[in-house]
């Protein structure tokens, strides 16, 4: 597996060998005629061609480590190295394609349990090298990059290795899994128990526990099975003081709750190597199906009642109009304009896709959680377009970061930005970034698609996911994407918080002062020294520097 | 309302002119019988022969603090310092009511608004006094205990003035609330809006949301409405390095949740001047009802699946045996003996009390969500007793504070306990507890009634809250109940947390470092030195000394 990682992360998501997700002819025309057509394709560069710096790791800490976690997981060769360099943003994937400017570790590192990371943690305190954990490498932040921060070398702290389930306590339904278990090897994992954890991001694929916990991540199922967060009972992590454990009860008043501080962490307070989960039955039975709601508000407040009436279905998903469109297009599930055609024949002006998925212990279940939902949705203007469109999307669900190398592959500049807010302020934010991406990248070209959904809704508000999709600047696509991404960022600022389930790594710090405080940053910069007083935690991440703070 | 507070607080829960609990001859009688007979009655020693302290404030302390709130809103007369001298826990009032030895703030200052708080916070900075919040004063684990640290003089920061709604957001269903709002008031300030919080604490008549906020408080319908962190949406303090706002949406990944840090300080990071809090639309309906299952075994196992099926009533409350006993005995609603006959005729044994209460906008909602109570309970063995126990639960559902001042009264030791744990470690708690205790009081007069019953349940563990009555050690009243609650806590630190919604005050302090580790204390203490570097808030609670640490 670490071998396969290896070769492939550095170009895209898709694994080398496995399917492509190419676009339709008829779909790429249509894509074309929209955002214009793109100048140059921009296959990667050979890996070969690229200008790897050699590892500046000292011999004596390179024999250190190996002594901790045996030679054979100590790498240094480029294409180990160059396959923990950086996660895969629009950002990270151009400039590793493009064979642009990019950190890469001096060494990937493996050890093989919790007591292996922190001795590993304890010579690269010894030896003054930062630590950058990796698990599945899907940061879009630049959580993963490989920054040195003040010291003379860098490693990837590869966590794979970590990757068994360590207990199971089906009473209590808690199961505590490694932290570099992938998630589908987690669903097998607890599958032979009968349990799920539910947590189905659009990083499933290659997405760990860790990675989970690090960043506060959300799945497609949130509104049924809960924020990562809220799933994690307790959690072990190796810092440069030792090891720490949290997590004794399912509720407490002892304190803060420190989880909550550990979660999220992202890496800069301590290496996560353990964490207790709450799990639950695997489904027997399940129902996915689509529906056309008549515009962006009216679905909104759609799926504002369901959340406020406690009736979401577990995947609850409202696609904006230009979503909706683009879905029509470039899936080929069905035929857009006869679609078009007869929506407007029902009444609906405005398509907005709406998915519903339930997922339940018996049909019973399913039937009663079903009405709850539908009732939800007495009285709003609703086309039924059935079952097959949602297990469509079900069964493609994560087929989004291969489609987007496809669209890397001709030249569009593809990214995602997310954000949420309050329901009093959704209609404004959505209206706001979207007029700040397309003034950002539409200068001189013709209007970028921006489209939106909200995948994610409590009772006070809900996510807003935003994909872009552009032609892309050949002279500075970087350029091109980070103006865009600023001018979103300023306008996200404005209504919400700068990132609902991405995290903050390097790109949204200069936006965390403002949703956080000055204090705020204080109490993580002070949080950081109590734990990193020597600052080798993933340095340039979430906390600005520990000792200017 | 401050008025009342300041006379009554010192001796017990009930205010002045409002109705005693009084026990019935036959209650009593039946009470002796178990506990054996208290050698003395304690009523309250008069205030006026109490030694109170000169107030130690400087005079240009006490002239700066009123030309900030003015000169009526700083009060150093003995009554007004009395009514916050401390909380309400069985220590605290066995030490007032005797006239031993507690600690008496050296003034009461009542701004009148977050702004004015933060004056107060930056004059406690400039003169370096201690700062104890005040709210309803109901800690029963020495939060505030007016501990001056290591400052010349400590003042009550009283938070009832700042008793408004700030603002109702009813799209997001957000209510914005100041910190000295008792928990009747935000109800009725809801309830003009057609809003409710949902939150219902023992302490409800006289705890504050700031209060709730600063010990993550838990409701008695908890597990329809969410214990009130979960409720937090935002939160406000007024730190020593100046005011700090939290939360702007429902959700994020913006790094660790730093709301949760917040949320259950205790008054040792800020002073928590204004909460952001998810409501709900008032129920319309409501009902409670009354069952009694079989043994305390098949009780938990009932509330378990109720939980791990999200079928749990709003109110799920399972009394073990000896509480249910107490209950019967004590009530008066229903006649003890004729129901014991009853319920043996129908099989059971061991009578575990359960009360369901279900609160719905409509009741076809209600209907549903009984509905799925009542299947998540096919199967175990229990007997209805109908609406009328279940109302009278709720009538008198915030009576116990009021009971135990009259059993404080006749001389018998009063006092509860809580934790929570994980369901395969529920059993073997509740027994060590249970045993600890008994050991520790029983030794040389009859055994303590030691009852305890399941408030708070969860997919993955419970609560277990126990009641201790006993018969009073006259010459060591303190001594008696410090070695019952020692002895208790060593047996919770071994299966769950030390509080699962008491907070950890000074009491709970020596077990804290066992629950979230050295490293866990001493990330406190370091987000402590950050917002509160000469350490004047609420010295000697939650955080041991920040500058040891």
């Amino acid at each position: 597996m670490s071998e396969l990682i290896d070769h492939t992360l550095r170009a895209g998501w898709t694994p080398s060998g496995a399917a492509a997700a190419p676009l339709s002819t008829r779909a790429l025309r249509w894509l074309r005629d929209r955002i214009g057509t793109p100048e140059e394709t921009t296959p990667a560069v050979p890996a070969s061609l690229l200008d790897v710096p050699e590892s500046a790791l000292a011999e004596q800490a390179r024999a250190d480590l190996a002594g901790a976690v045996g030679d054979q997981h100590v790498l240094t060769a480029v294409a180990a190295r160059l396959g923990r360099a950086g996660g895969l943003s629009y950002s990270d994937l151009i400039r590793r394609r493009d064979g642009g400017d990019f950190a890469v570790p001096d060494a990937v590192v493996l050890p093989a349990d919790a007591d292996e990371v922190q001795r590993v943690v304890d010579l690269c305190v010894q030896h003054d090298l930062a630590v950058v954990p990796f698990g599945g490498g899907t940061s879009v932040v630049g959580g993963v990059s490989a920054l040195r921060g003040d010291k003379s070398a860098v490693i990837a702290l590869d966590l794979t290795r970590l990757n068994r389930m360590l207990s199971v306590d089906p009473v209590s339904r808690i199961a505590v899994l490694e932290a570099g278990v992938r998630a589908p090897e987690a669903e097998a994992l607890l599958a032979g128990h009968g349990l799920t954890l539910g947590h189905f991001p659009q990083s499933y694929e290659r997405a760990t526990i860790g990675g989970f916990a690090a960043t506060r991540s959300a799945g497609q199922a949130s509104s049924g099975y809960g924020r990562f967060e809220s799933m994690v009972d307790g959690v072990r992590l190796a810092t440069p003081v030792g090891d720490w454990k949290l997590g004794v009860a399912p509720a407490s008043a002892a304190g803060p709750d420190l989880r909550q501080l550990a979660v999220g962490s992202e890496g800069a307070l301590g290496v996560i190597t353990e964490v207790a989960l709450r799990v639950r039955p695997a489904p027997t039975a399940h129902r996915y199906e689509a529906w056309v709601l008549d515009g962006w508000q009216a679905g909104a407040e759609a799926v504002r009642a369901l959340a406020q009436h406690r009736a979401l279905a577990d995947v609850t998903r409202l696609s904006d109009v230009d979503e909706t469109e683009v879905q029509f297009e470039l899936s080929g599930a069905l035929k857009a304009r006869a679609l078009q055609t007869f929506l407007r024949g029902k009444g609906i002006i405005e398509p907005c896709l709406l998915i519903l998925g339930w997922e339940a212990q018996s049909s019973g279940e399913l039937k009663r959680r079903r009405a709850a939902t539908l009732r939800g949705l007495d009285g709003v203007r609703a086309v039924r377009l059935g079952r097959k469109v949602g297990e469509s999307w079900r069964t493609h669900r994560f087929a989004g970061p291969r489609q987007r190398d496809t669209l890397l592959d001709l030249g569009i500049c593809v990214e995602t930005l997310e954000t949420a807010a309050h329901w009093s302020k959704l209609g404004d934010l959505r209206t706001a970034v979207r007029s700040a991406v397309v003034r950002a990248i539409g200068a001189d070209r013709k209007a970028p698609i921006v489209m939106c959904h909200i995948s994610h809704a409590y009772e006070t508000g809900a996510s807003l996911y935003f994909t872009v999709l552009a032609s892309r600047d050949p002279e500075d696509p970087l350029g091109q994407w980070q103006r865009a991404k600023a001018a979103a960022s300023e306008a996200i600022a404005e209504h919400g918080t700068i990132t609902h389930h991405h995290a903050v790594g390097t790109d949204h710090l200069p936006w965390l002062t403002g949703e956080i405080g000055a204090i705020g940053i204080s109490v993580l910069a002070a949080a950081k020294r109590a734990v990193d007083p020597t600052g080798i935690l993933n340095p340039g991440k979430l906390i600005p520097d520990a000792r200017q703070g």
